[in-house]
């Protein structure tokens, strides 16, 4: 089969497509034929070399995809032969790759396969933060780091259509901050023109937020804690802004009873993943099948040509997901 | 009635016995002929004046109480006059006070009302941290700072007895290591001796330990992250060792997946503080009536002493609960 493999760490240059065999699928497995996929930063880690903190590096890139079920494995009860599906891999840069059964989620039949391969690691990690670990509550006001991003997008959906939040973003322009609005967002900051803690003090009447989800670590650390509320929770799932945390005043987290916590998606385990895509089809995917909630797609590349969506990725270019298409299919 | 109170912020000299008239049950609320009460640090805070940063200092002391039900107000229909009761209240050095029907415990009856004051504030608390908010499983490794402190004595029981933990405690002297393990801590660490921090990585294996109950704060900080597992939680709960955090490296938070937690009870809200005591009612208490878990009183003072009681506590000198008691019951 075709694949896009990174033959050594480096920039996206080392990106080359070769031709390797296809897995099999083994017991509890189904083998997909991909129709599409989509790029993740952990792809960009991946490919550096640097991911090394959390998961090997890895030749074969790629964590999501949608596509065919080709064959199951022993076992596989839930799918057959010709299903539609999408979900977390490992090594979806390919024209095949296996999935845990349990872990695969039906495309919904209004979304083409690159609608539906925007969706799962992006959704996934909205839904995991916003309410298994964030434990959003009606009604409550959410702020949104990135909110152009692909998991942004997902999550200021999320927020609206499934909690009623206030939304709060912040963006690097305000062309992404327009399109937040467009999304559902309540209020869009650019981060570039104006502190985003002054903002939400303002916003919420000095209150602070319920719930933060951030990309961007250390700059923010402090800010975040200052823009919480009383009983806000914290959720941090990138480091895009710096690792090392500056010093913060442990009376505020005890005072305003915070809760921090830190997350990854891609290290946990396939349990967890099972219940997680469980939990999002049930849910979820019905509100994508009334065009309540829909994938956002910055741009589409051919397999061929992943290494330009890399670039446009590190360059924070892209509103929405980049996604990468095998054959001419919808 | 009789009451110690605080007359201007200052040290313990500033702790007076004065008459003033006793309260009145409002609707919802009892009045308890109070027989014992106890010590806590907020009471420190409060006579010095340094609790502002989360409760106004108040002129009357003391947030626990036992003794019997004198009055019982409008709508009050689970409580009579002459039921011994004991829990979280609003100037409790005194011999009446008043507290919220819906908060009341009832005091098991092999327990006299010293030993029943040496419960409300640190079982709630160690209740509240290990299974409320720290999520302590079934046979997970817990590290209790402090653990001969009021608060460590009862977590080192409830974890052993509740949750059949692994139990670590840090303590400032052999004696005291020596009682926590009398209580049932697997491993007690004399933080004056070792690093808590290598100790914890050797008995476990260098996996770390699946929750933290922290009163120190700052100086701690970047050791409990460094001792905590993969999907740790860490409950801070007192900055006795300092409030100015030192910086840390936000990829040790996503890597490790945790979660920090700063919480205080005194603060929460009227229907938080009735749910916590009806839980540790129906939960705990029957586990002080065939004595498998105890309270653990370190000295008895007349209410005329209290002064010597915080002497004692600002010392670090007591091992358990510092109670004082009112009139001559049992």
């Amino acid at each position: 089969m075709k694949a896009v493999v990174v033959e050594k760490p480096g920039g996206p240059e080392m990106l080359k497509l070769v031709d390797i065999p296809a897995p099999i699928a083994g017991d509890e497995e189904i083998l997909i034929r991909v129709q599409a996929g989509a790029i993740n930063r952990m792809d960009i880690l991946g490919r550096r070399g640097g991911a090394s903190d959390f998961k090997k590096t890895t030749a074969l890139l790629g964590v999501e995809v949608a596509g065919i079920v080709e064959q199951v494995g022993q076992g596989v009860t839930s799918w057959k032969r010709g299903d539609k599906v999408m979900g977390l891999v490992t090594g979806g840069y390919a024209e095949y790759a296996v999935m845990p059964a349990n872990r695969a989620m039906p495309i919904p039949e209004e979304l083409s396969f690159v609608e539906a391969a925007a969706i799962p690691e992006v959704f996934l990690t909205a839904y995991q933060t916003l309410f298994w670990i964030g434990k959003l509550q009606k009604k409550e006001t959410v702020l949104i780091h990135a909110g152009a991003s692909g998991v942004g997008t997902a999550a200021i959906q999320l927020a609206k259509k499934v909690a009623k939040a206030t939304v709060i973003v912040t963006t690097g322009s305000d062309d992404k901050a327009a399109f937040c609005k467009e999304l559902g967002a309540d209020y869009a900051i650019n981060y570039k023109k104006t502190s985003f803690e002054d903002e939400v003090a303002s916003i919420t009447n000095g209150q602070g937020v319920n719930l933060i989800l951030d990309f961007i670590g250390a700059s923010y650390w402090k800010r975040n804690i200052a823009s919480a509320s009383i009983d806000g929770r914290i959720v941090l799932i990138g480091i895009l802004g710096g690792r090392e945390a500056e010093p913060i005043d442990l009376m505020m987290l005890m005072g305003k009873r915070l809760q921090v916590t830190g997350t990854l998606l891609t290290p946990r385990s396939d349990e967890y993943k099972a219940q997680l895509s469980k939990e999002l089809s049930t849910h979820i995917l019905p509100l994508f099948s009334n065009g309540e909630i829909k994938p956002i797609i910055d741009r589409i590349y051919p397999l061929e040509e992943i290494a330009q969506a890399h670039i446009r990725m590190e360059d924070n270019q892209n509103v929405g997901k980049l996604v990468f298409r095998i054959d001419d299919n919808k």
